[in-house]
């Protein structure tokens, strides 16, 4: 069954979305893997410059434990692409986050996903509780 | 929750897979988004070998509607990792497969997830039945 | 010897460039890899939008058979780069760029390269001659 | 001018490379920028193996200053593939490599190139003596 396209006004943060050549692949749209980044993007961009994550040299850092994406409608460079961002869970160390990606004058997603982070201690790799800052910017866009 | 690791044996068709130098990131290990080029490749190798999928010109393609992964363990390039691959739902014109990826010398996965294929004719996109040949090779790595 | 890097002037088009996460390497900065997605995002960006290149259905194609990249500052994710194309030989079917990355509010380049395509006829992959809307594009940045 | 393909008996050292299903892009084949990972991949899997490189935690890391690659025939997935490499000067802290991308069965050079590494201090980021170990694994596939 084919799910139901998130709107670009649910998420509360939005960043442009450059597209590159190789993001085709040989059926010539952005190939599956690619929206991948796109999330890793927007959500990165976002944590450094709202909440302060240093991903450099600060003392703790947001692994992926799970990625998830629905597919809706093709899209393929040189389109310019937007990337939504919202957080639907937030823990004491871990985030779940959706991301909704659009084309350029679309409402309706192209594609939509999941992402959870995990924060850890960089130097013993044990779970972390998230730092006020990077709450506070989380919260910030919370759902 | 953290999900129960998948295990070796439950994985008919298994694929060796070659880690790259920068599929790790920032953090040291693979990056989350490099897991889905495992598993488009373990797929469509896959496809190609024993299904006859001819991806430059053949009448129909194989689209991704959806995926994911979940991330258990972390591997690091130059890691020599494998990938197992069953077909967990075998329709008329779509396939879902579950997708493993095992560390060397382990039977746990450090990673495990879901892709599902829509077969489309190339020309007007519309789904296409699998094509017998495709549809025996699925068939013999259906669980 | 430390090649001169090139001047932001010296290049008559530009393109913004956005980062990604994972343009980064375990060493923290773009991987020298990444540079050659920004100028084939640059050259084919430029093609398509002042030259007509219809890459999904046009009867010719580029296809590069040469690169290089000089890399003299490290650049990072989540940086803002541009990209700077000029055109240094034009053949009947074949034509060198130059390409130039910089950081933003630097004015010299952190990268530098060549690539060269030659366009083929996309059915029997022979060199083709140069349509005049593309040849006109290229001659517009010339030097 | 066409350059003249490299053989396989130039090159101390092979490596079986795996081509990915992203690793083709919209025309069909091995993207440009991919022969580039193979490059790295070959590179410090060897120094890695042979010469006791950590990448993730050793006092000196190697810096890609320069990288070039000449496209001579098309590769494409799910080929399998070799990468030869040699190196062909060596000095106090940088080294240049020749790599070679081969065909299965093909004994000359679908693509070759070259990449220099400059061996720096991670801490300080300034030049540094590349160690015995490494330097008599880079001297034993010195042409």
């Amino acid at each position: 069954m084919r799910p139901t396209p998130h709107r670009r006004a649910a998420y509360p943060h939005t960043l442009p979305i450059q597209t590159r050549w190789h993001d085709n692949d040989i059926y010539g749209h952005v190939n599956n893997i690619v929206y991948y980044s796109y999330f890793d993007t927007v959500i990165n961009q976002y944590l450094i410059a709202a909440g302060g994550l240093d991903i450099a040299a600060g003392s703790i850092i947001g692994l992926c434990v799970e990625s998830r994406c629905q597919y809706l409608r093709a899209v393929a460079f040189p389109d310019a692409l937007s990337a939504g961002l919202r957080v639907v869970h937030l823990g004491k160390s871990s985030v779940r986050y959706e991301i909704a990606i659009f084309s350029s004058g679309s409402d309706e997603a192209a594609a939509q996903g999941e992402f959870v982070h995990v924060f850890v201690d960089r130097a013993t790799n044990r779970p972390a509780e998230i730092p006020p800052r990077l709450r506070a910017a989380l919260q910030g866009i919370s759902t």
